[in-house]
């Protein structure tokens, strides 16, 4: 029954598919590079729709829903974006029994058909800020794929927002860009760096592109999400204009940023171990899983039974689980068709943070059994200490793993000036390089070339060393121009 | 600014349309056949999908998510089923820039892909019953469209149901014609009837197909929902089967059920008059609006923003709202750059349930002036009084829709058993007609060919009329096999 995961010091790919797959998140489809979400994947998904959508809409933004298809005349009008998108396109030729006249791109992003509406919606500055976002499913050809981290179609949102000037969409660009953050941080525990990409790596589309960046157990950088400033690209293409105070039309400024369901296989791969999943609470369903443990003396089933009821509705119903950031969501087990050590290794392989198990020997002791997933250590627990426990070791879980996972960035992130020091450590040991580059794409596709290592970013914040001086660029050592960047290699 | 609304007597399908776009609940996009969703409309949909979805989940199903794209191949493995969807289909032969081998179908409906998973999913009985839900957009070319009614995309929950036994199937058919029936009810105000569809008229691919269908205020019927119990069907082209607890492999018993972003278009058609959206409390955000209106005295200015600021706190805190089955939403309209008679326009416009004003003389009189959108008939509240009196009138708007939506049709449904008298009536008066059919589908095809109106149901319950015995066909005056059935012009 039980498949043996591959530890990550064997084969860190492998095991990343066998927690994906034996914690039934995903599996593969018929479909080449589409994957299906599975329930217990998909309740993460939930979990961060529900929590972000609010974060979203608290910036003024609302929902909407926007055609799937795209005529392929859009696509080709912003120069930057056809060259980026169309070699990923998937395209309908053929609709109702007949040939399209116009061909529809299936859409891999939605500025062109967003901006089509955008400039019929528009009159007048009274119209702006227009902020819009919608979460929908986007295909994007591609020829390796991976689960969660690169499939031919994803689920996401994308948000899509006018502004009067090319200050305030700059603003509204980092106030999601602030939003990405908090929510990485808070929610999925997971740290990661802001920046800026290099105009190589920025959005197909986009003046600015910015982003976060995660680090994953295996020493690699992860694209959490990004957030554009698109100036007036978008706007010159598809004539979005307002009449402004001072009676001239122009051009409305833009905005759009996005997340996907990446963000589960980063999750995946920040906070698990070899034994399977471990979810931070705040996206896990259930957050605590109550096993009655059967003895052989069947007097006491009767006993066991009710007392794990008792304690759900005890638990559920205490002053302290309320002052949870979520609804405490408890599940109890009693399935008696599986065995006591079947059901440690399932909970323990789909991440439920707290199992508590209750036998014979426990209901004489008044007390539970306590283990916390992150951690394994079983220890007994009063029934009338466990909510205050349970609501304790909660928020103590979502801490940890934040900290852990921040430490172990700072343990591999390099402060490096040498090239050669570069080149041999990224090769032995992977990890964050933070160092100066002259903003010359020549040197940064030289790294590329000779390290497989991408510029991640250009840092916005100095998250790992305090830098006083210019310094030179890594690779050409010239000083003019030069910025703090962060090398790696990535997923 | 404010365009008319064409009254209903005089064109309904035009006040349809003006009342959609007027309130920007949808709008045409350049991609023919689909619509764009926009914030109005779309927060009816969270609304929708948030209460159903819970519905759904207290069944035991869980949500995932499955390839927008079916291979060509998948479509055609149930004989009925390629029948029925083909001519619809929505086909990408080209994608990453090379023609494709096997093409793909955009989504109708996911029986087929989702057949594959489970047949890869399901070994024994222990894997049953499998219950899966998912949001989801489909596309099916349309020739003739209309904004949430009959659109080329549209958005839906499909679940998908796996059991042991043909009777269990039948059960979970029925389970979900029962929740979608309380849903339309309860949260949408829309009276239903229930019932099976005839053998012309089922789903392809299935045995049986359920249906709940309402009556819209131009007299015509509009399905709103369906449950299939698809029996073995897609389970013998795909073999889905199980190991049974003797040993053999069995197929297993499926169902499927789905109802989609029409359900807006039923609530404009079903409860909205002349002056625009009338939405039943349970769906609107903001449920109340609160607007101060400025008199010509600068110095109440101060003493009235703070006042309504006051209000919608002490309504939000007290004791009676938090009695309502949702949490309340107040909305106050502090813009002073339009004029409060275009904001009472605008709010009844769009639909907001109870519609606050607060002027120099209500504030000295202690009071708000209170309209409810769908009486418009004002009224002088204290504000000690104002918590209890919007809780009551929301609770009574909800009931009030319903039982007038009822009303409505029990007034044009017609007991009929002479095919001249209900060809003549129906052509003049519309309605829903309750009469008796052989079963034979020579006839049902008479009646669609000469009157328009199409057999929407055999009915499971006698909503209208008790009927005790066996009448003849209304159209062959056989007394053979005939069913209680429903006819009615539909959309």
């Amino acid at each position: 029954m039980a498949e043996k995961i591959t530890p990550r010091s064997q084969d860190f790919s492998k095991w990343y598919q066998d927690v994906i797959l034996q914690a039934r998140l995903a599996d593969y489809s018929p479909v080449k590079g589409c994957m299906v979400i599975r329930p217990n994947g998909y309740s993460i998904w939930e979990k961060i729709q529900s929590n972000l959508d609010q974060r979203i809409k608290s910036t003024g933004t609302r929902n909407a829903y926007f055609p799937l298809f795209i005529p392929e005349s859009f696509i080709q009008k912003e120069a930057e974006h056809v060259k980026g998108f169309a070699p990923q396109c998937a395209v309908v030729t053929y609709a109702g029994a007949k040939d399209l006249e116009e061909k529809l791109i299936v859409r891999p992003t939605s500025e062109t058909i967003i901006n089509s509406m955008f400039s019929k919606w528009i009159q007048s500055y009274r119209d702006l800020p227009m902020l819009i976002n919608q979460w929908a499913n986007v295909v994007r050809w591609e020829m390796r794929t991976r689960l969660f981290l690169r499939t031919t179609e994803f689920l996401w949102q994308e948000g899509h927002t006018c502004h009067e000037t090319l200050e305030e969409a700059e603003k509204m660009a980092l106030k999601m860009l602030t939003i990405y953050t908090q929510f990485c941080e808070d929610v999925l525990a997971m740290p990661v760096v802001q920046g800026l990409k290099s105009e190589n790596e920025k959005f197909a589309g986009a003046l600015r592109t910015y982003c976060i960046e995660a680090f994953m157990q295996d020493k690699k950088a992860l694209q959490a999400g990004t957030s554009h400033n698109l100036s007036s690209h978008f706007a010159k293409a598809f004539h979005t204009v307002f009449l402004d105070k001072d009676g001239t039309q122009k051009l409305v400024f833009q905005t759009s940023w996005g997340v996907s369901t990446r963000l589960i296989g980063g999750l995946v791969m920040m906070h698990s171990d070899d034994r399977g999943l471990i979810l931070p609470p705040r996206v896990s369903s259930p957050h605590v899983v109550i096993l009655p443990i059967f003895g052989k003396d069947p007097s006491t089933f009767t006993k066991i039974k009710q007392k794990v009821h008792e304690l759900k509705k005890m638990v559920l119903n205490s002053v302290e689980i309320k002052t949870l950031p979520y609804p405490l969501e408890i599940h109890i087990d009693e399935d008696e068709t599986k065995q006591a050590g079947w059901k440690f290794h399932e909970y323990e392989l789909i991440g439920i943070p707290i199992r508590l198990e209750l036998g014979p020997k426990d209901l004489d002791l008044n007390q539970v059994t306590f283990v916390r997933r992150d951690l394994g250590k079983k220890e007994g627990v009063p029934f009338t200490e466990l909510s205050q426990k349970i609501t304790e070791e909660l928020l103590a879980m979502q801490k940890d793993l934040f900290e852990k996972a921040k430490k172990f960035r700072m343990d591999h992130t390099h402060l490096i000036s040498s090239y050669d020091e570069f080149k041999k450590k990224i090769a032995t040991e992977g990890g964050f390089y933070e160092t100066s580059w002259c903003q010359n794409v020549a040197c940064e596709t030289k790294v590329k070339e000779e390290t497989k290592a991408t510029l991640r970013c250009i840092l916005l914040d100095q998250a790992f060393q305090v830098r006083t001086s210019q310094n030179p660029c890594v690779v050409c050592s010239s000083k003019s121009n030069t910025v703090n960047v962060l090398f790696a290699i990535s997923y």
